[in-house]
């Protein structure tokens, strides 16, 4: 009982300073959802395991956490699982339910339930926790946010262009600089074709996603291990030498997918996007195809989307693209999906290291009234209720203790302001207020004092 | 899989109606919380099992949910504990963490591991989820969110004050009528000495917080039932007849409490917080002596509070109290807490009753912009953007619908305003505005659609 307490691993307690950055970064990313039409939904944390299970490969099966069932769990266990401990036939038995591992299946699951209500196309955003069994390492957690932003129920283009747009808009507003790297699954499909290798075309495109990290000889080894042919792997050379702007790049895919009806399409999706994309202009994010891109090719239909800091080297601070058949695996047909999601602590990484916190989101309290003994104290009380109802935060330390314990207080707390009112100053209804930082006492009253912080 | 998803047992999704008025209420009370300097924290959704097993007594071990191990996780079940199936022994082996009970725990298991970085006295607010299997009824879920707002490490009576404060504030914000009902476990102790059961307060206080149930002559049945004997059942009945104002009462128990000390203090500490209020004076809460509540007397330890509706009969919407060794359950000695919760559901429900959520909670988006094609589309992403960038929320429908699937849209997400631009009106920078409740239509540019929609 007297064992200092500890926590599960993999996850993390968040202190006030560490809350109000997130807390920062997650408003400025709703205001612009909301700015934007995307409607706030939060669904159940648990699922129930069937739900979950079986929508993320195997891989995803063991790490979802399954939550043991109330009551005698062992009551619909045979004794020969059980003596044969037989784990394939005891887990659905003793667990009804799981802990859901991303926003998407939980909102496929609620749309298909919901779609006779919703307004369709239905814009939503989510941002809520989302849980894995992975094993613990630096900046991978068993319990992490998730921020994702959808439209589902229409094919338009536009919501890419408004997707991009939305990156761009919220990294402007986080003020960082990024690149919006995209790619098109049509496109990849036309080259696989091209390679002759259409039936390998996530083979094909895991090795290619890979280029930046084990280079061109890395790719083409991962490819010749997997069986491709030295015909398809000179095509790949070719396609990774490809260079020059977005406009070239797409003129050189033209003559490759000359016999590609689907790369032909998806030339003319990434053409608009682009476009419209170049006619709207963008506030500080630059756009860029990026043929190499493939994320998690196997749900992404259409458009792929990244994002990257240009300041800070870190991987993607977010991602997304299109799906046509989100709905499919509960039976909903036909609803084509598109999204992207920003990734919550990369984005509180990059900002720390850039030193980009504003200071609003460096403290909570700005005045804390010294305590001088219950007299004095119903005093600061008026005052600080005055203060409140102006906007500012402030409150009182609650004990006449010594004064250095209470400057003390204030500095732990990077409270800049400390407003001390004696029983003599009471009487003249003035107070004193010091500067933390300077050092620097000034007499106030209280009109003084709202003035001087309101305009902080 | 074609069959329709349902959700688990005791378990919501939050639409986006829903999620607006939850927002509303969560923003509300973060914003009294950090205007009186409460600092947010988050702890992990799931705890060590260890942690959380055993602090809630019996019923609540049963009730909270334990995940299972990853990977083998019979392996450390002998086959003995297996074929008996004795789910003692099984559980905490297959088991090592659990999802969270209540805030409070949590809490202390925080401030025991940081508590020599924090800045002491800690006051922190939390809004988070909790899990609890018990049996799903009407208004009783499976996972609902607490709110709490908590000082730690001073003994300090202005706590209190300042919670009677923060409880008036926050629901004149949400512009509800509310009592708040005060009582002290030492008050409770003195009248135990009183009516000669010292030893067993808790069965008494249990009764006596059933008084507006089942009435006197229920509680005076219940307590013959326990044993206690009739001389103090009389005693009791002069409790509960016991009235007029709140100096009445605590004259009489001053004349009852003569020889209890623990009486006499907690007279003191009632008197110190009703006559404080008093002098800073509430704004629109009722605050009142009652000393029938007891709530969960096994850990309050001084004051204790209790809220409720003055317009919707629907038990207590708040509630909270003193507890002088929150933390001695991990071993940290002395460390005094008190605190106070909202109940977020209830408060909802009562807003709800009195259709007193403000309109800005009931509709996030305000403008649609029709689309007529690709060309018209271009032009209103422009006006959007120059809308958003003035704090307007507004979307663009993505396709080229015909005219009344576009309307019906904006009508089932209760959009206000629609704005119709074709080519003729962009040629000539204008475009028509509609009302959506009144039908009108006029005619605007992008500065006047601005102010028009900015003062709104």
């Amino acid at each position: 009982m007297a064992n200092k307490p500890t926590l599960p691993k993999g996850t993390r307690d968040f202190s006030p300073n560490e809350m109000v950055k997130r807390q920062y970064i997650m408003e400025t990313l709703k205001k612009v959802f909301q700015k934007t039409g995307y409607q706030p939904i939060e669904t159940p944390s648990f699922e129930n395991y069937d739900t979950l299970m079986g929508k993320y490969g195997e891989e995803g099966d063991r790490l979802i956490f399954k939550i043991l069932k109330s009551g005698d769990y062992l009551k619909k266990v045979d004794d020969t699982s059980l003596s044969e401990r037989d784990l394939q036939k005891i887990t659905p038995s003793i667990s009804d339910k799981a802990l859901r591992y991303d926003l998407t299946v939980p909102f496929a699951r609620y749309v298909v339930q919901n779609h006779h209500e919703l307004a369709m196309p239905f814009k939503r955003y989510q941002i809520q926790p989302v849980w894995r069994a992975d094993r613990p390492q630096k900046g991978r957690f068993r319990e992490f946010y998730q921020c994702d932003c959808d439209v589902v129920g229409s094919d338009s283009l536009w919501q890419e262009v408004e997707l991009v747009q939305i990156y761009d808009e919220a990294f402007t507003q986080l003020n960082l600089k990024t690149t919006i790297r995209l790619n098109n699954r049509k496109i990849l499909a036309g080259l696989s074709e091209f390679i002759g290798e259409e039936d390998r075309i996530i083979d094909f495109t895991v090795a290619l996603d890979k280029l930046d990290k084990i280079g061109e000889e890395g790719v083409v080894k991962e490819l010749r291990d997997k069986g491709f042919s030295e015909d398809s792997l000179e095509k790949v050379l070719k396609i990774i030498n490809l260079s020059g702007s977005d406009e070239q790049l797409l003129d050189e895919l033209n003559q490759l997918f000359v016999d590609s009806a689907i790369g032909q399409k998806g030339i003319e999706e990434m053409q608009f996007i682009l476009n419209q994309s170049k006619a709207l202009g963008l506030s500080s994010a630059k756009l860029k195809l990026d043929l190499t891109l493939a994320r998690g090719l196997n749900y992404y239909t259409g458009a792929i989307f990244e994002v990257s800091s240009d300041e800070v080297t870190l991987g993607s601070i977010g991602g997304g693209g299109r799906y046509d058949d989100l709905t499919g695996i509960f039976g909903l047909k036909n609803v084509s999906g598109v999204g992207i999601s920003f990734g919550l602590d990369r984005i509180y990484l990059v900002l720390e290291e850039l030193n980009k916190f504003p200071s609003s989101a460096n403290t909570l309290t700005q005045v804390l009234f010294v305590n001088f003994g219950d007299n004095e104290v119903l005093e600061t009380f008026k005052w600080s209720r005055a203060l409140r109802s102006n906007g500012v935060n402030c409150e009182i330390y609650p004990d006449s203790s010594k004064m250095k314990k209470q400057f003390d207080y204030a500095n732990k707390k990077s409270i800049p302001y400390v407003v001390i009112m004696g029983s003599k100053e009471i009487e003249q209804k003035r107070a004193m207020m010091k500067n933390m930082e300077t050092g620097e006492q000034i007499e106030v009253n209280i009109e003084t004092l709202i003035s001087f912080l309101k305009v902080k």
